[in-house]
Order: structure tokens, then sequence, then C-alpha cells
């Protein structure tokens, strides 16, 4: 069924892209430095490490329940983040401990392929039983990413050589054929690694599996149901009460809407995508166009988080925005990025990119903190310190929503967000044919093969502080290929200077075509205006009506109560005031920040009345000058209110 | 330890307050012909009438599961409600029902006094178990309101004999005596019972009881603790995680805010207030008024709710006042209203009529449809068709919190409001000594006896829907009497004659106090200034901050999608609008409605972006006329949005 045409786009893959200045080298130091560590030594105290021995060792821990159904995603996650760390920046020493885990994980490997630390040891009779609820297929996804990663870093097959056995052992077990079960992921993520598998190795199989799963979900009989009535269980009985919450409602072709756990969905739709490409499936491209059309128009946070709901971790309908309880987790803005960077590499248009630049810089990058070492789950568009967003009441309030925390109870993202962090090279350029697409500005050499003819590119930037970019060819001899310089959707101004020569090109959706005989030496520039934007919401976004919230370049920014005060609910932005984005090289190791008048409009403090009459008082309004920061970075000093969205007068 | 002080304030009994024409009447009709009995087709419908019988006839519903540990206050309430209402409006067939339901109460008592539906048939051994979590207290203290109130209503004694009864085995099972235990209710309500039954009996150790179980909770050994030690139990696994929950984290002398579920609280210090009047224990009244002025001034909606939280039912922390979200359940704010009516008999000042006014006339009758037969739990100030504030997600979205309902599964509510209703006489005047003070306006004709004199007062007016109000005195011979009307604090502006005269008087604690030799026919007339005013709230709301709401009279307003179209967040009213206030005798049998120019203020619909740059776009402002309506009578025609607060420019 594979689609052979070579023609197509693909990503630069993240090793010819080498990141050793401007703003994501910061990033991926302090990941390498901090962030790997702070989430291997997590893995260990939370004995994840260990687990991966139980059945050889016998070393349970005492209480079983702590151990849990997803921890195998970890290693995973973790090791893949290592391996593209690797690929980049070798280090013998996370080398060889990435090396003794993998052996740990090939140790635990049952005898029929089959890979996971909970069920043999804790509950062997429940292997398999519970698609649904259960994390098998969710794991083995993770650590064939792991494990494709690992090999393509390294060279090194072992890891890789496991998850090919416990891929051959999934593929035996589930399927259409007589003998197997009808069963496909509750919490899809198999479905992109499967594709990821077979691009690794060739093997057609791995993507046959995953269009398999992709077919298969939500068809009558529901496997759900099945399953559930060999347990003795009913449809009823199901805790999330919808297979909407994992998208498995309905047959995938028949959808229309982004529904349910929005990490499920975002995963689930990203390994559409990949089938889609490989497949050459117009359906599933018409299917994809529709499904992100109606998440990025009608469900997306400005942020690019997704899902606004805590208790599905999901979404809720459209232009249902609620700021201070916002889910929006780090993993589904990671997970859209995904998504996205696929969707464009099926249907070449910037407006993906767009997103997907919007996701990484606003929405993911949030996720961690400046240091490194503390994750958010939840990505609210406002905060107020004691406030818990899932709801519950005062006293017990779970402070890993206003503030970053060391680890959590399901650790999904730490090790998500340091994914995708040392991979951003691969986000950064995509190829097809002898068009070269430049997706994210930031500063790198890319090392590039256009028919043969191999040259790199040196990007020079501030970017995103400042919109200037320039490109200098570095070949040895002419070389012919188009670059394709992404406009970006927040643009509406920019010049194109090529040997300082202005250049005026028509958009192909979305870029600037230069198609052109190139010499070592020749020299692009793009200046993309880069003005600070008040940002309005679509008019039935209820929760943010009459509010502005503050853009400059891919940057949402956001007020802090550090450096503007308490009460920021009654703080307005004037229409007329001017705003300034101002590079303070102090904060945060150098950050552009966006200054202004504000109003602080409010009433006088009378402690004795909630509730006053208008006809009775004064309004106070004072003059105060604003700074916003980069939304990515809040919650990096003292705890304390933020707002994206601001009331605007 | 009574203290009998007999000159001290007291409400004037319901059955001396006639009710036949005006609001109330009205409101008293409709509970009698739909409310009554359409919540006893409910207790029929559930098995709750039944359920009183099982013990006798092992009539045993197949799913146990159904019968619930709250049942009896259902069944409680209802003939509290019919009490009340039998007391002023007799009907044969409803005494025959209630008493035929009186009867299957008795045959249920054990032979040692003890009575409930549930522990003896289903769960023996749970008896007296978990004081915390089930529901016997609280129970016990509905089912003695009721025999209270049909005593008083009736003359028959059967059911308080029953509860008295009931009590005796309580009296015998806990206290701080040998052997027995120190317990107190998880649930409070019958410490506020036990006083009913101590003025009615006349019997002090029903005072003594209600005390004990004041002074007992929160004091170290936690009762709590012991008895989930005594069931295997550890604190830590108490399900609400916070003895804050049931305002037992700390003896309750040492308390300074108001805590935990809202209902608890407020019939808790409702029972606290009970106490202090009885005993004239000063530290108490110090206690209530510390919790009173903490939640009317940080913890109060504008229409008298209480509780924004739905996890915990119950209070958040100060100034949190979510508006789509707001639980503000009918029985919190009801029982705001039997607390601060509690409040003035100890401590006589129009600042708790106020906010009982406001509860009852907005919070509370909110939780009532029009018609009669339809109930809310929660009471939003903005609703959302679609939203489920409880925070599931679509497709299984409760309906309960925009349109109301038959019924709940925890049916608390409806019953509540009903004897409400029925008993809103005992809310309307009280008595000290030879002052009478009016606490509602309403039509009604009052019966007093001051000082062995008898006469009565006609009260003549169209309030809540204009702020005249002429009283007459009806008396055979001059009769000295001090007549303090209320002048509530939304009024700014009166005026009072006396058989035509104007008269100025200072107020007192909020009262216009008029001391007079009255004779037949005097006739005092009060000309309440009753304005359409813009609320604004507290600066430290952030919710709401840059929002109004309308008030006239006792009655917050709200505009609803029936008059005004969608997307009402983008409704402003702007500050220089002229409000007109307009009579409108075919809206919901005639109320004033209020009128106004307001803008709306939005994007044009572009469905491909959520969002957009100012700098690029014109926002279309076009002007309506708006209809807002009384706050309690939304989601009574199509469902729509509401809104409260609205946004000012």
């Amino acid at each position: 069924m594979a689609n052979n045409n070579r023609d197509r786009a693909a990503p630069v893959p993240l090793s010819q892209v080498v990141i050793d200045s401007g703003f994501w080298a910061e990033r991926q130091r302090v990941n390498r430095e901090r962030t790997i560590p702070a989430i291997y030594r997590q893995l260990e105290e939370t004995g994840r490490i260990k687990a991966w021995s139980m059945a050889r060792t016998h070393d349970i821990p005492k209480e079983r329940s702590t151990v849990h159904m997803f921890w195998d995603s970890d290693t995973g996650k973790w090791l893949e983040s290592v391996a593209y760390s690797l690929a980049t920046h070798p280090d013998p020493d996370l080398k060889a401990q990435a090396e003794a885990l993998i052996d740990a994980v090939a140790g635990a490997q049952q005898a029929d392929g089959y890979l996971n630390t909970y069920f043999p040891v804790l509950h062997p009779e429940g292997k398999w039983t519970n698609l649904r609820d259960w994390h098998e297929m969710y794991n083995a996804g993770h650590l064939i990413e792991a494990g494709v990663a690992y090999h393509q870093a390294t060279g090194d097959p072992k890891l890789l050589d496991v998850l090919l056995r416990f891929a051959t052992h999934i593929d035996a077990t589930f399927g259409v054929d007589d003998g197997k079960l009808r069963g496909y992921p509750g919490h899809p993520e198999l479905e992109l690694a499967l594709v990821k598998l077979y691009r690794e190795t060739g093997q057609e199989r791995w993507l046959n599996l995953a269009a398999y799963f992709i077919e298969e979900r939500g068809q009558e009989p529901r496997y759900f149901d099945i399953e559930a009535a060999r347990r003795g269980e009913k449809r009823e009985d199901f805790w999330a009460q919808t297979y909407r919450y994992c998208q498995a409602h309905a047959p995938l072709r028949e959808q229309t809407e982004a529904n349910g756990h929005a990490v499920r969905a975002c995963y689930l739709y990203a390994g559409i995508a990949d089938v889609a490409l490989e497949t050459g499936d117009e359906e599933l491209l018409t299917l994809s166009r529709r499904l992100w059309d109606d998440l990025t128009r009608r469900q997306m946070y400005l942020h690019g988080g997704v899902g606004p709901s805590h208790s599905n971790e999901g979404f809720t309908f459209a232009y249902d925005m609620p700021t201070e309880t916002a889910y929006a987790e780090t993993c589904a803005a990671i997970a859209l990025a995904f998504w996205a960077q696929r969707m464009f590499h099926l249907d070449p248009d910037s407006r993906y990119i767009n997103i997907m630049e919007r996701a990484i810089y606003n929405g993911s990058l949030s996720g961690l903190s400046f240091d490194g070492a503390g994750f958010f789950y939840a990505n609210p568009l406002a905060a107020y310190p004691g406030v818990n967003p899932m709801g519950r009441w005062s006293g017990i309030l779970d402070s890993g929503h206003f503030r970053r925390v060391d680890w959590f109870f399901c650790p999904c993202c730490p090790p998500n967000i340091s994914r995708l962090i040392a991979s951003i090279g691969e986000y950064s350029y995509s190829q097809q044919g002898n068009r070269v697409y430049v997706q994210l500005y930031h500063e790198n050499s890319a090392a590039f093969d256009v028919a043969r003819q191999g040259f790199s590119l040196e990007q020079v930037t501030e970017y995103p502080w400042d919109g200037t970019i320039v490109f200098e060819v570095n070949a040895e001899q002419p070389v012919s290929f188009e670059l394709a310089l992404r406009i970006p959707d927040w643009c509406h101004d920019y010049q194109l200077l090529v040997n300082g020569e202005r250049i005026e090109v028509e958009l192909e959706r979305g870029y600037a075509l230069l198609p052109r005989q190139w010499s070592g030496g020749d020299r692009v520039e793009l200046a993309l205006a880069m003005p600070v934007e008040r940002v309005l919401p679509h008019r039935e976004i209820r929760q943010v009506a009459g509010q502005v919230a503050l853009q400059r370049g891919p940057l949402i920014y956001c007020l802090e109560e550090a450096d503007n005060g308490p009460r920021l609910a009654n703080v307005c932005i004037p229409s007329t005031t001017e705003l300034e984005a101002i590079f303070d090289g102090e904060l945060f190791g150098g950050v552009a920040v966006i200054k202004g008048e504000a109003l602080r409009i409010e009433l006088s403090p009378d402690n004795s009345a909630l509730y006053r009459f208008h006809s009775r008082e004064q309004v106070a309004e004072s003059t105060f000058r604003f700074r916003a920061i980069p939304y990515y970075l809040w919650a990096n000093r003292e705890p304390g209110e933020m707002r994206v969205w601001l009331r605007s007068c």
C-alpha cells in the first residue's frame, strides 16, 4: 500500500542542523545540563528504572500501587530525548547511562516479544485485556520512537531490535485476520510510531499495522465493548462515559470535529497524517484537513494550547476558551506541533507551520521552567495564586497550576518537552526535491544535499527577539536550489534582499520562493517587521470578550504581578497606548519585553461592601507603565497573578 | 443554661400573617398547587415513601443502591412545607396525605427510638458509625423541624412525639458523660432543629444538646478521627481531605472564616446564633458576627448565593466569584436567609435582614421555575447553553445547570425552596416588646399582640415592583406600639408619611422608628425610591472586573438571550445610558423589566481566524435596546445565554 513518491516533502534530519548559538542553543544547553538529568533522577527515584528488572529480580515495591501502567512511556521519551541530544552533542557518560537502561529494557522482554514492566509481574492475567484504559500500546509507541531515534543517533540497533520483536508480537496479536484481536490503542501514539518504524526499516508491515489501527478505530462492533464484555463490564461502566474521550465514537473517516482527550487526539491525527502521506490516501488527507480546520479555527488557544477542560484533559465545544482554568496540557501543544509538521509534509502550506511555531514558542515551551527543572502540566492563560483550576477547594491547592513542579504522578509532559527541545533541529527545515523550506528561524548552520550537490546554509538571527534573518550560502561550487522562506502569518510587512538587492516575490502557499543558482558567499536577508500587535478574539469566545492580548513575532506576551502589581483584572490597555518592544539584556538572559501606558481602574478598597452602586461611587483611574514578558517565561519569579488577555479601553 | 429574657426580639409566627394577594400570595399558590404535589410525586416514585415501611414489609428495592442515606430529610422537608401551608391554607386532602406519611414514619421507629429508613434495613451495623459522612443526624434535624412545624400548624403531636423519642435516643447516645460517644453531626442541621424543639417543648435538654454539639465540634481528639479509626480508616482517607469541609477543623469559637460546604456552614452558623440567643453567650455572639462579616463581606455573590465551588459545594477563598461555574446552591442561599433572620434576633440590625431579603428574592427564588415544578441546584450568574459547570465534557452535559429539572439524585433544594415559600410569613415581621419590626415588604395582613393589646396591620403594596408601601392600622381601641420600618440598604431616598403628614426620623440600626399611640384607620405611607442602579464589584473580585450588574429595589436583574439575542459577552452597557424600569403586565404575570440602549461590540464573523490583529481590523459597534428581567425568573423560556454581570463602557 505504500506510496513511493520520493519527491515529496520531508523534514531535514536534525543531525544536519547544527545549533551552536542563539535562542535554541541555550534552550538545548539547559535541556542537556538540567532537564535530561533531572528527569533521569526522577525515573530512578520513583522506581521506573528498577521496574525493568522486576521480573528477573522479583524486587517489587512493597506498595505495588506505586507502579503504574504508563511508566514505560516515561523511559521511552527520556531515551528518545537522549538520542536526539547525543545526535548533536555526543556525551559518553550520558550514552553509557542510556545503554544501561536499554539493557534493562531488553532484559524485561518476554519470550513472545511482549514488553511491559507492569503486567507480567503485577497483573499477568491483565495483559491485552483492556486496550481502552491500560497503556500497553501507548508505551509500545513511545518505546518504538525511542528505538528509532536511538538507532538513528548512534547506529546502535539494540533497542530498535527489541522493539521490532515487540512490534512483531503486536502485529501477530492484533488485526483483521482470523485468530487476531480486532483491537486498537485506547491512547493513540503507536500509529505514528509504527510509521517511524516503517520509515526506519522499510518494512511495509508496520505501515500496514498503523493503517489497520486507523481503519478499525470506532468501527462497529466496537472493540472496547467487546473487551469490556469479556471483563464482565458494560459500555456504560466506562468511567469517561463516552468513546469520544478516545476518538473511538465513530469510524475516523466519518469524524468531523476534534474530540475528547487532547493529547490522544493530536497523536492520533498525527498518525493519520503519516499514514495518509505514506499511502497517498486522498480521503485521509481530506479527513486530516477537516480535523485540522476544526481544531485550529474553533478549538485552539492563542498560545497554541488545546483542550480547555481538566475533567477529560481535552476538548469541550467550539470557542470555549476559559483562561484561568484552561488545561491546555503541555503534551497537547507538543502533539499539535507534531501533527502540524506532518500536515505540512502532507499538504505543503505555511498555515500548518504557523501553528507549529505558535504551539512550540508559547503553549509548549511554557511547560518548562527557565532553569530547566520545573514543569507545568496545565498552561492557563491567566493565573491567580491560590486558585486551583482543578476545581478543588482551598486548603488542598494543587500548586502545580500556578507554579511549576519537579514531577507529576503522571509525568508525561517533562520528557515530552525535553524531546521536543532536543529535536528542534528537525522542525527547522524541510526539503522537497530541489526546494529547501525554512520553517523555523533561529541561529543555526544546516547541511543539505540537493540533487547530490552538497551545501550548507548559515542562518544568523536574533529571532524571536528581532525579525532580521540573514542566510549565507556555503558551497564549494555553484548549486541550484530553490530557497522557500516562510513568511509567518503574524508578519504583514517584510523585505527580502539577495546579495543586498531588494527582491519582490509573490508568496506561494505562504512561502517566498527564491529559485536560483547559488554560489558560496551568497547572502539572503529577510527582514520581518515585528511590531507589537494587539490580538482580538473571535466574537464567539465569550471568556475574553472585550479583551486584548499582546503578540510580537511568534511570541504571545503576558503581564505578571512581579512587574505590574496585583489585581491585573483591573488593568486596562487603552487602544491608543503606544506599545514598545524593548530588549532587556538582564531579564532571563535577554528577552524583548513590551512596555506601554496602562490604566488601573477600580473602586476604592472598602472592605465592608462587596457590591456598591455606581451612582454613589467614584471609580479611580490611575496610569502606570506596564511591562509584559513572553508568556513562555511566566512563573519563573515569585508566585503571583498572570494574565494574557487584558481589558481593553 | 437558658437565658429567659422574654423581652428579646422574635419572629411573628406565620399563622398571624395572612397573605391573600400580592407577590408572595401568587408564589404560595403555585407552591401549594404545583410544587408540593410535584415533590410528593417524586418522593413516591423514587421509593422514599415506601422506604418508611421497608423494615416491616421487607419490600426492599431490588437495586438496594437506589436507597440513599439522606432520603429521610426529603420527607422531613416536605412535611415541614406541608405544615406551613396547612397553617395558612387548610386542605383536608393534603392533611390526610401528610398524616398517612407521618404514620409510616412512626411505624419505622425502632424500640430504642432510633429512626432511619436506611440503616436498620440495609446496613444495621453501620448505625452511628460514621457521623462524618452519613446523614443520620442531618435527617433527624429535618424530621424534628417537621415535627415542630406540624404540631404548631395542626396541634397534632404525633410526629413531634416520634421525634422527641428519637431526640431522647440521640441525647442518650451522644455527649460528654461517661458511656456516651463524643460525636456531632457531619452535616450540621440538627443544632438549629434542637433549638426549635426546645422552644416548642420548653425542655432545656434540647438546648443543652444543641450547645454540646457546638462546643464539641472540632475539639481534639477529633471525633471524626476516632470513628474513622474504629472503621479501620485514617484521617487521610477522608474523601474531602479536610475537616474544613464540615467546619470541624478547629473548635468553633476559634474559627474566623466561613469554610467548607456552604449549606453545612450556614445551617451550623444558624444553630450557633440560636444557641447564642437562648443562652446569652456573648462569645458566641462575637463568633457569629465574625463569621457573618467574613461571609457577607468577602464570600457572597451579588444574588445572595454562597459557595462558588462545585467540588466541595462550598467556599474557596475571599473574593473568588466565578460566574458561569458558580455553584451557589439554592439550599445555601436559603440557609443564609435562615441564618440572617437569626442574626437579627440576636443582634437587631437591618444589615442582617438586608442580606436575608437579597438571598430570598434572588439566589433562593431562582431555584424554582415560574411554574413551580422545575428546580435548580446551582444558581450561576452567567449561563451559556451547553456548558457544564461541573467541568464535565460535552456529550454528557448536565442540563440541570442551565435548565431547571424535575428532580435531582440528591434533591435537597426542591423541598427547601418549597418550605421557605410556604413560611415566608414568618420572615415578614419581628416583635420585641412593644416594637413591631417590618422586615419584608409585601401585601399581607398581620395580627399582633403588644402588651395584651390586639391589633392588625394591613400592608398594601406592589413591592418588589414598586417602592410604595401603605400600612393601615386596624384596632378596636387606641394601641401603643412602635412601628419599626426597615429602610433597605439599596434605598438612598425615601419618604415617610403618617396620616398624610411627612415625618423625618433618624434611622436606628437601619430602621425608621415610629413610636405612637395608634388608632384604627391610622395610615403610614413609606415611599422607597427604587431607581435602577448599576452595581460595581469590589476591586478584588477579578471575575467581573470592569463589569456592571443591574439592580432595582431588592431584585438583581439579568439579560437573557430570549430578549437580547446571543453573544451577551459582547454586549456593553454605556455608563451614560438611561436605564428605565417598565412594568410589563404580560411577562410572567407582570414584572418590572429594565430597558436601555446597549452596544454590541464585536469583530465580523470570520470563521477562518480565531485571533486577529487589531491593527488590521474594524470592530463593529451596533446599538440596540436591551431588556433585563429579574434574575430569579431566568431560564423560564427557551434555553439560551444569560448574564448578570455585563461589560461596561
